[in-house]
């Protein structure tokens, strides 16, 4: 009887920015997805690509979704292009993973599912954090009942996220910039597949702190679930305190991250030369770019992950840590180890998703609804700091 | 020209229980106040108060209060009883400092304010960890801009408060026992303090996880302030996490703790024989009765804190240290050492508000007003966890 032979999934990968940089190494590890083909206008990115992953890059979209070598197409291109570049691939056939946030709106979130539902391909979002191996870990411990029905989800992160480098659009929160759009999905996907889906409103506040770049860079909010757990998220990207110091000085994609460096993104920012092109220096981080040097060094690669994470049920609570997580319960702490990352940064949750659905062996645990969910909290999020106000949501999925 | 004489406060305690216990040798180490009467129904408690302070003791508070040699009573009895209380020593011209939570209702709380300002006497509630050394540095820092103007305030605390030992009350939140009740008091005051005193509104959630001990133990919440800045609280007492791990191991008091003891207040109480009353075990922390070895080691005494702080202004932020605070600011890192407590535990920040408002130099920073108004926020919290609805304040104060 010959062995069942395992598919392989063929991936074009449109954007080939940072996102793109960042994801590819996940792709690469997995033993049955091949890197099928590239796009980007950028004539040096499209070169580094295909140098690198020996796979030809277009200049536009269309000719990497007409490949018939390609199964699934991954979308990393502005937000503000996802609609069009994910409807693109449906139609082509191709299955679809978009970078977060899904879109701006709910109405360019819906028209993505609508083109993968009516062309039957599937449809993911991320990757998020959610994605990280510790809160799998956590979920599948919540849902096994180790900690009992859930009361708390408790989420916070302080990072220098504003100060990364950014293009023009990126600074602004109508073209899709800022803490609430680009953040917050990892900390509602988090919550969300923690707290099980369904979220049934949202109080929250937002701040825009630095008027040389006018975009909310800090929020916290109150996400009532339907059941009666909550969670409370905060978050601020302005580069002072980092939470990273509450997590064994590990950051956010793993990597160890020497101490006391607060401040300091602020600070190479200002020490660019007058007239320097920042988006310049965003764009060295794509590919065909100088990247900063890795802080990877596999002997002591940790796990990803967004802040800190500390789920509070009837019977313990649960603390994502650097190696795993803590559950401590009424005997006392048990340390729960997970294995490393296999690759830095590991996005390989979402890889792993996506291939194993591809794949037939299950269907996607967040699908498209799934993902348009988590926009509606994110929307809710600015909308509620905006009026002041709690906010009912209607959109929302389990899992 | 004779030296002005700095006048002497005569302090008599009423309730000799583990608050007053905790609260005495703050008023011990102050120059100028002298503990002169106590009083409380057990008679073990009133013979060991005579003993250790050489003063009387008396079987009811009316007689304390008739006393001419005490100028302020501290009342430290049962919450049920604060009104009453404060309205005898009132009565008596007495000045007064209420252990929180001031009263278990908003109308209790107007008589107590009523009574001492027709008794034109001084009204303070405390201690709580709002007069900690760090948090009124903090306060200074930030009311003199050092942080800018104000956007969000975290605080989060995880501690094994259900399981210290409690009477039959203590476990039940409508005779004002529970976390609402007995630890939000002390975040509520916190956040205040930091945030100006003017709470608009106030969504929140609360669990009662424990059948055995049914009454709130853990809630979160999040409190807009009028200006736009907002708190967000976090607290569980289920004896799980213990956040004191992201404080140095400094436990509430100011003492070094030994990590991994989560959970072993709980163990200590189940392991209690059948029929053992856990309400003498709670009077051993009175006078009279036989604490648990003080944990103070006056070489590496830190200070007290009630959880996590963290403080998010335009310029930076602070957080509040076991030495003092850090001020993460455009330049980086700045540590902000605070001397040390002179006494253990150190409830000397209350102890020093009241006595420059009696002699006369500085008036009560935190009056009966400012009490009721946190108050009006914890019992919001408890409003807003049962009807799962922002909550509209209007008795509040600034500063």
């Amino acid at each position: 009887m010959p062995a069942v032979q395992a598919p392989q999934m063929r991936v074009g990968v449109i954007g080939l920015g940072g996102a793109a940089r960042q994801m590819l190494p996940s792709f690469q590890t997995h033993p049955h997805v091949v890197i099928a083909a590239g796009a980007d206008p950028r004539e040096d990115a499209r070169d580094a690509f295909s140098t690198e992953f020996s796979a030809p890059a277009f200049a536009h979209p269309e000719d990497l979704c007409s490949c018939s070598d390609v199964d699934v197409v991954y979308i990393a291109t502005p937000h503000q292009l996802h609609r069009e570049h994910a409807v693109l691939a449906a139609r082509a056939g191709k299955h679809i993973i978009v970078e977060k946030p899904m879109a701006l709106t709910l109405e360019d979130c819906d028209a993505m599912i609508e083109a993968a539902e009516h062309a039957k391909v599937l449809l993911v979002v991320g990757h998020t954090h959610a994605f990280d191996a510790p809160i799998i870990e956590m979920r599948r411990l919540i849902c096994e009942g180790a900690i009992g029905p859930l009361a708390l989800i408790n989420n916070f992160n302080y990072t220098n996220f504003l100060y990364r480098p950014r293009r023009y659009e990126e600074l602004r929160t109508e073209s899709g910039g800022g803490a609430i759009y680009n953040q917050a999905p990892h900390q509602v996907d988090i919550v969300r597949l923690l707290g099980g889906g369904k979220v049934e409103s949202v109080r929250s506040a937002s701040w825009a702190l630095d008027p040389d770049r006018p975009t909310d860079g800090a929020y916290s909010a109150f996400l009532q679930f339907e059941g009666g757990a909550v969670a409370v998220i905060v978050y601020s990207g302005y580069d002072f305190f980092d939470s990273d110091q509450f997590h064994d000085w590990v950051g956010e994609l793993g990597e160890s991250k020497p101490s006391g460096l607060n401040g300091s993104a602020r600070r190479a920012l200002s020490a660019l030369p007058a007239g320097a092109d920042e988006s310049a220096l965003k764009a060295q981080r794509g590919l065909g770019g100088k990247p900063s040097p890795s802080h990877d060094d596999p002997a002591s690669r940790a796990h990803p992950h967004f802040g800190v994470t500390i789920v509070t049920g009837r019977d313990g609570d649960l603390r994502q840590t650097a190696r795993g997580l803590e559950h401590y319960g009424r005997e006392g702490i048990r340390e729960i180890a997970i294995p490393g990352p296999k690759v830095f940064p590991d996005k390989s949750g979402l890889v792993d998703e996506m291939y194993d659905a591809f794949a037939g062996q299950q269907p996607l645990l967040r699908d498209g609804h799934w993902a348009r969910a988590t926009m509606e909290v994110c929307l809710a999020i600015r909308q509620s700091a905006l009026e002041g106000r709690e906010i009912q949501l209607s959109r929302q999925v389990g899992i």
